[in-house]
């Protein structure tokens, strides 16, 4: 009987080969309200040394693979009605989602609050936290997409808050028959989203919130603002436009319109804090 | 027998009447180490919707001496031989370096690592956490300077990182007979901090941390990186100019050459940490 939010710890990091990732999800399991429903954590090796392997196209694949059948079974293992997913790089939602989406039927709203589309896949582009929510609708590595089943219904699929993308995921967005709402659209109104809601008849909906949909400069714990990159080093990557406030307010408005089944939220690179941290590490004082 | 470190956690915030230092605090001892040492935690009062009243020139003064003493108890309760203190505003190293003063016989050494001299009064201004290094040497509020005894000997003080300072400071600072080295002269090396400790013959040194000597484009969790902020909020009041790197530097130079008897750091301010965590608490599905 399914039953209950799970709360889905999942600090991985190798689907963005970055591994303040891990961190990143220490902490937001930190700031999250306490909840007192099922938890639980998907064990994530830390990063040693070695740069992570290229296999199939995909760097740490068989460490990613590992993890989101991990996933799924802690998911299974629990059987929940909802789910919040604390990342982490974006590929955390495989198996939130399509568990999610069986549950309902093939059914799921899914809200993908982003910069980027994340339909890649390893012809494009190596890092598998762009190619997630092409996966989740069957495009990609063959192995990940058959984590999902039944694959997500695009007409139930929306893009929020990405305002540019490159040709390739252009037309990979045409294939996939996605949908997409600017950051613009959605600055000062729910309305374009709560209007897909209604038309599409949504009941249920997850939402992937990828933090970088945020404006960098409003927004420190982002990758674009990794500290001591050299010049240029994010050039030609689309980067987020909105604010805080505006995606509270749209989880709250896409919140009361439907049953929201699932929250991932991914991406947190608090580089200050882990700063700190190993700055505060560093001194003798501390260890006495 | 005084034995071990003792990690006093004080959350203060009525000292720069600014509630979100005790979220600082309570972040900051979550990135600190573990510590397997004795571990005390001084009660703070959260802020509520009234203003903080004016008590003789400086507000929150009943809180504040309320928790300065709260301080020293917990301190003389443990004994310890060294301190390390997480706050909260800087007024948490008044109890910390009066009892460090007074365990090594008067002739603790003090590093003041700060942007700001922190040696005004009410006559100048109503924040006590800019009080603080006056108090301890005798200067200001009388049941505040009270708590100190013996007073630190100004010879044995050294501000560190401090570039600039207002007419009124300059001459406190003449006054007292402190010396202050600025930012630039302890960029690339300690030496000159290295030279004071061996002219003074510190053996004990007590270091005061305030995070607010960094650079604030460097380091988003500062003051003035205070979000929704009216222009020009800021103007006229110093800010840092060191970077996280230099301050570690110092820091470990300084603990080769003495015994590192105090550590505290404050005015750590993670805004977009406390934003998230507020955003998270609003989504209803974190509460289901």
């Amino acid at each position: 009987m399914p039953s209950k939010t799970l709360r889905l710890n999942m600090p991985q990091w190798q689907g963005g080969t970055e591994p303040a990732y891990r961190f990143g999800a220490e902490l937001l399991r930190w700031l999250a309200p306490p909840h007192d429903g099922p938890e639980e954590t998907v064990g994530v090796p830390a990063a040693n040394e070695q740069p992570l392997a290229i296999e199939q196209g995909i760097q740490g694949r068989t460490a990613l693979l590992s993890q989101a059948r991990a996933a799924r079974a802690a998911i299974e293992r629990r059987q929940p009605s909802r789910i919040v997913t604390l990342g982490g790089d974006c590929l955390i939602d495989l198996a939130p989602m399509a568990y999610l989406n069986r549950l309902y039927d093939g059914k799921l709203g899914v809200l993908w609050v982003d910069a980027h589309p994340d339909v890649m896949s390893a012809a494009e582009f190596s890092h598998a936290h762009a190619h997630v929510l092409g996966m989740l609708l069957g495009r990609g590595d063959e192995a990940f997409t058959a984590e999902v089943d039944p694959k997500l219904d695009p007409a139930r699929v929306m893009i929020a808050g990405m305002s540019a993308w490159s040709d390739a995921e252009g037309r990979i967005l045409q294939q996939l028959g996605i949908r997409h709402t600017p950051a613009a659209d959605i600055a000062d109104s729910s309305q374009p989203i709560l209007d897909w809601i209604k038309a599409e008849g949504i009941i249920h909906l997850a939402v992937h919130w990828d933090l970088d949909v945020l404006d960098a400069a409003y927004f420190s714990p982002l990758l674009f603002n990794k500290p001591d990159q050299p010049e240029g080093a994010f050039d030609g990557i689309v980067q987020g436009a909105m604010r805080l406030g505006q995606v509270v307010r749209l989880l709250q408005d896409v919140s009361s319109a439907t049953d929201m089944a699932g929250l991932a939220i991914a991406e947190f690179l608090p580089w200050d804090m882990l700063r700190l941290k190993n700055a505060l590490a560093s001194l003798s004082i501390m260890q006495r």
